[in-house]
């Protein structure tokens, strides 16, 4: 087991403009006034659990073995949902059973263990009373994942993936982010070495470059630096552009 | 007196699109580079002294003894209002004179300074130059509060409380926040222990539940995680489906 | 040379909802988890070079020695546009060389240095792939700057900087920020000491005063907490009141 190493990553679909976040923090530092936080970030879109395990997902492997990271994004908050801490590829993870972590778990062998929810939580802010407090006693050492609840195997995955593998390789999935800079991430994840072909959302195919300056002005597709494919426009804003947003369908076909 | 743990929580109505905060931390760093900073929230509304002393209230409970608070929601900055440090329930805070602490030192013991406001000040960004430098004093113990002011039992209240108690047990108050999800907030604290009733926007009553999936995809009302009754719609944005904000009137009646 | 203090500052124009900022803190805390992160700002409009720059120049005297401040608004992010870490008035810089920095060198005297980008930076990212890693070596006394990169005295200035000096004293430039609160600031430094006269926006003039209560809730123009003219309106948003935004021509005449 690594040991955790204090520092507690924070996703949330809290925003900042109210101190739900703080507030976390400020709970956590009761338990333990060593911790250090790293806000990962708290404009996931209300209730947008795919994007949440999305961004999730693609920003841990630039954290250190031993991080804590505390996601919520928890449209079943007061429901009977339950409460996973779990031990994941070197680092900690605390979060609703909503397919959160679902992404994480895929493909690894993670420890997984449901905490119970105390008698004295509220009813609608479980990332206070519930995980903000598992989460501290995971970052500090204060308690191991398996003291805090029951190990299971089990948990939720993601409703409906959209993600499909043809045979002739091409791909076909959907937006899932539109960013801060109107660029429309998709689920498609081509995977490492040089890649050549075309993207299509719609009616319309976008070829696929290397740079956003390589669109000279106009829209193209690149695999971005997070793993997937996107489709962007040079110097704009391709969200406004082309009139799209989450959900919409994509496909990459490469280059025969 | 409870020794101050340097930590530092910060309140504003800055926003976070310019360096504003980020400058009084540097400020604050400046004095001790120890001091560990919390940042509560920076969206309450511009000038909304109402609302900034409301989630002062409601948050400090959740941090620990000795955190000092920043708060600066400043409408009469450049003005004569006064700068105050005080020491109240086992924690330190530093705003303007303007009603942000009132509800802070209500029903408690303050001990409260006012601070002089330096020659070399700017008029127009007290934050950064008297608060700042007083709340990195206080949380770093290089200064007690009463080194830092002349004791006063003075202090300005909120403009027109509006929270009413009727004989019946009914309460009358308004809309104080409407929060990142759409929830309308009131300032209607109906206390502890089981609570049955109905709430009153305009003409339109609706129902005390228990979380927010009791309402079934539709709009009701609970106490919510800080303790004040909520108006809300499951899964929806209460604010638009009602066309409510802040001020709207709201009444209370519990069940005989 | 100063040490450095093992505080990083962040500027970008990356926004907050999404983990951009969040993980070029991971990759930093990666390096070196004793690092502490100061958020300057992330609200820079996107790819405006000029805005954070003013922003930086701004800022960073509130900063104590040895800071180092990583500032990222990169317009030509995977074009070969150069990576700079510099070493400049006690304290730390490391950005593209695309005219953030020019502010921060002008009337100084910056050891500079251009750092290559490694093979495996994305070609989208170079936030987290490039700037970041530099930054934390630096600032974790890992690293001298001048190990980092090849010595260099040039570096990219502001494209056509609008400010002009005229022999009677008045000044003419532009509003550079639309602030959190709609106050234009200009990029007018009038410089210190008692300032008398007005302002011209358009056709419009607006008097000099000392603080916003001075305007008795109309528009009027001060020397603003940065030293630079500001256009406002008293308890209003002069960019709604004025119609007004970024790139407005604006003119100090002295009075005789």
């Amino acid at each position: 087991m690594t040991p955790p190493s204090g520092i507690v990553t924070i996703l949330t679909d809290f925003g900042l403009t109210e101190p739900f976040v703080g507030v976390m923090k400020g709970v956590m530092s009761g338990i333990d006034p060593g911790l250090r936080f790293i806000d990962l970030c708290h404009g996931i879109p209300a209730h947008d659990v795919r994007a949440g395990a999305f961004w999730l997902a693609r920003a841990l492997s630039w954290f250190a073995p031993g991080t804590t990271h505390l996601c919520v994004v928890d449209p079943g908050v007061g429901t009977a949902r339950r409460a996973l801490v779990a031990e994941c590829r070197g680092q900690y993870f605390v979060a609703p059973d909503n397919g959160l972590l679902a992404p994480v778990f895929a493909g690894a062998t993670p420890a997984i263990y449901s905490a119970p929810v105390p008698d004295t939580a509220s009813r609608t802010f479980h990332g206070r009373d519930v995980f903000a407090p598992l989460a501290a006693k995971v970052a500090s050492g204060r308690a191991a994942p398996s003291s805090l609840g029951v190990a299971t195997t089990e948990f939720e995955r993601l409703a409906s993936p959209s993600l499909a593998v043809a045979s002739d390789g091409s791909l076909s999935g959907r937006i899932v982010v539109v960013d801060h800079f109107g660029n429309l991430m998709s689920d498609l994840n081509p995977g490492d070495g040089l890649l050549r072909g075309r993207v299509r959302i719609g009616s319309q195919w976008y070829p696929l470059v290397s740079s956003y300056q390589d669109a000279n002005g106009g829209v193209a597709a690149l695999v971005n630096s997070w793993g997937v494919i996107e489709v962007f426009c040079d110097k704009g804003r391709a969200c406004d552009r082309l009139g799209l947003g989450t959900g919409s369908q994509v496909r990459f076909e490469p280059e025969p």
